[in-house]
């Protein structure tokens, strides 16, 4: 991977979602729906950002839980990527 | 439980809302209407969040009041889960 | 009661407003003109909130004005209750 | 006077606005274009508002100038107030 | 002068503003399209506000000019004041 | 010059932009579409501004970029003249 | 480079993207969808900024991705250029 994000930015390659209700169906469609499940490629080095310390809380091949809302989508390589802060990541699934 | 938030964030899953009336009537349909009665099932360390100390003061197990506005909904293994920083945890119900 | 407010969140219930003109005559029509007059049940621990140190200047049984606008209604038991932070509150009725 | 302003607010009175022009017409109609002149009935008791230490600068009796769009407007017993933090006032008049 | 404006606020009186082209052609009803040049009547004592020290770069006498958004429009005695931050004062004119 | 700007503010005559493309050719009525170049005709003093130290970085002479929506137009004495913070101006131009 | 950007504001050269897909199909036409990618041609100096001790992170000559809808677009002798501030790059491209 070589996108070396700056500060507090992580940068995340989206999960394809499968919706799967209790009883097992699977509902891909419905997966615009909701906040994205993502993996974590390339970590920021942290830091003093906008003169606060930030702490890197996350690591590359963690999976994650985003706003869908959050961040910014980057194309590099042909493939898709998102960038966002670390604050925008709500939780680590695992 | 394993989805494990990240910083002040705390995983909550929602209390099925019955609406009951002084005389005892249960009024289902109006439960649209109400702020959210919702019990935490993930709790995140806290820490220095933007700058700032933040103990956690809420623990899994506790039944909250959050205003129905607050927080991300998330869907993860066909369970229905919202995301709230805990400062959007309004009161606790004892 | 039994809803505990976090930080300097304080609940209110709201008392029945009565318009009374100088002449003695009662408005009860135009009560929702009025900010309003309420009557505090629970009280939060205030502390450090936001990185500021909050002291609860209010207690169980004052009266006080908010704006109308300020607030979270809630409804607990079949009981309605406003749900404020202190910084809300205008002024104690004494 | 008993409403007690919490923080850095003041109870306001308004006066009845005259709108004198210099060669002495009063023109009473044109009242609701002006910034209100007020007199303050009751002063918080200032302290630590936001992580700030306010003083109060005004008093009792005071006659102040304030925006018109700025306060709460309150109605107690009959008579009505504004209730305003110290920062809103523009000016006191002597 | 008896209007003492609080914290850092300023007293103005507006210029009447001549509008003269290179040529000397006066165009006084292009005025309106113009910042405001104003003379400065009352000077607050600044001090800390908003927990900030504030200190008063400017006189009584000054003539200054303005936005001609900022402020607030006054009328006392008859007389027409604009009360402004020290802050939206831009330039002085010597 | 006898405007002299308060703070951290500099006061500007912008330049006549000529639009030239690469083959040489003059396209003056593009100009409206660019940022500004200016040239710095007077510089305020800097200090405390909002609770920062500000030092000002560019002086009388310095031929500068701005953003075309920053900054307030003033006409003093026939001229036009814009009026900016130190933090609107982009880059120099040497 | 004779642009000189101020504080913490770097001066990009935006590269002509080319999106090619996983296939090696080029698709120009699409690149005004993506975020930009661009070269680094001149970098402010840091310092403190709004009160904030910044650290420039980046240097001439590195190819960066930034938010297509951050930064001023320049035109400086017939070439354009964008200026942002460093925050405002989301990841350096090695």
């Amino acid at each position: 991977m070589n996108i070396r994000p700056l500060g507090d930015r992580v940068v995340l390659k989206k999960l394809e979602a499968e919706e799967t209700t209790k009883s097992g169906i699977v509902l891909p469609g419905a997966a615009k729906e909701k906040p994205q499940e993502a993996e974590i490629v390339a970590v920021g080095p942290g830091g003093v950002i906008d003169g606060k310390e930030i702490k890197m809380e996350v690591k590359v091949g963690d999976k994650v839980i985003i706003s869908k809302y959050s961040g910014t989508e980057v194309k590099y390589n042909g493939e898709e990527y998102t960038i966002v802060k670390q604050e925008d990541i709500l939780a680590i699934v695992e």
